[in-house]
C-alpha cells in the first residue's frame, strides 16, 4: 500500500510537512535552513521573550502572554494570568540572584490556523549552577488581531507528571 | 521572601494549582482523586478517542478533531485536516493488522479558558510488538459552542525534534 509505505517506510528523513516547522541550530546540515526558519513569527517571539527575561524587562515578557495564560513555575505550581506571571518572573530573577539565562537549543513548531504547539529544547543557566536542558512545551494562540500570544508556558514538559513519569 | 519560599521551597508535593489537573492511575495514593478527576471533559474525550481507535470507529475519532487539526503520524510526517487524519488512522490500523491498542497511563492537563495542553503517558501496543510508552502532547481548543476539540495530536512529544533531541 503506497500510503502505508509513505507513512512507515524505512527512511527516517526530517520532512518539513505542512503544519510543521523545525529549528535545530546544532545540526550543521540544517544551518542554511535555520537562517530562513528563524523568521517564523513564533520563533521570533520566543527569542524576544528569552532576551527580555535575561534582561529582566518584564513589561516586554508579560506583553507576550494571553490574559489568562498559565506559566508552570515548577511542576505542580502554576502562575495564572499576567499579574501572577509577572510576580513569578520577578521572584525567579531574584532567586537566581539576577544571573538567570534562558535560551533555546532547537525547536519544532506544529501549527494550525490559530493554535501552535512548540516542542523546544530550552537551556536554563545561572551562576554557580550547572546549565539544565529542559524538554519544554509552549502553546501559542492567535488573538483577534492575528497576533500570536503564549497561552501555556510549560518549560518542564513531562516533568509535570511527577518523578515517575 | 515568602513568595520565593512558596515557589522554591523544599517540599515537592503535587499541588493541584489553578489551571492544572492531574491523573496518575498507577499512584495508589491518588486513586480516590482519580475517580473524580477522570470526569474532566478533556480526559473523557481522550478516553472516548482511545476506545474509538481501538474499535476502528473512525467517524467517532475524526469528530473529536478541529477542522484544521494536525496529527503527527511519525516524527516529520503530519496529517492536516479531518480527511488526511482519517486516511492516516485507517492506514495505521491496517499497518498493525487491526491489533492496535492505545491507552493513557497518566496525564496532566494545563488549561486556560479556551486552550489546554495535555502531557500524557500514552501506551501503544499491537500484536507481535512490544508495548511502547510515549510522552505525548495534545492541544485542545474550545469551539464556538464551548466544546473541546483536539487541535494538535503529537503522541511523539519531543521525538519530533529528531534523534539528537
Amino acid at each position: 500500500m503506497a500510503l502505508q509505505k509513505a507513512l512507515f517506510g524505512e527512511t527516517n528523513f526530517m520532512l518539513f510537512a505542512p503544519g510543521e516547522y523545525s529549528v535545530t541550530p546544532e545540526d550543521a546540515s540544517a544551518q542554511l535552513e535555520v537562517a530562513a526558519m528563524t523568521q517564523h513569527p513564533i520563533a521570533l517571539l520566543i527569542e524576544k521573550a528569552d532576551k527580555a527575561i535575561n534582561e529582566e524587562d518584564f513589561d516586554t515578557v508579560v506583553a507576550l502572554y494571553c490574559e489568562d495564560a498559565v506559566l508552570v513555575i515548577k511542576p505542580g505550581t502554576n502562575a495564572v494570568g499576567k499579574i501572577e506571571i509577572r510576580r513569578a518572573m520577578e521572584a525567579i530573577a531574584a532567586h537566581f540572584d539576577r544571573s538567570l539565562e534562558v535560551r533555546q537549543a532547537g525547536m519544532v513548531i506544529l501549527e494550525t490556523a490559530d493554535t501552535a504547539l512548540v516542542l523546544a529544547k530550552t537551556v536554563v543557566s545561572a551562576k554557580n549552577q550547572p546549565a539544565v536542558e529542559r524538554k519544554a512545551t509552549y502553546v501559542f494562540r492567535k488573538d483577534l488581531h492575528d497576533r500570536w500570544l503564549c497561552a501555556i508556558d510549560n518549560s518542564y514538559g513531562h516533568e509535570v507528571l511527577g518523578a515517575d513519569a
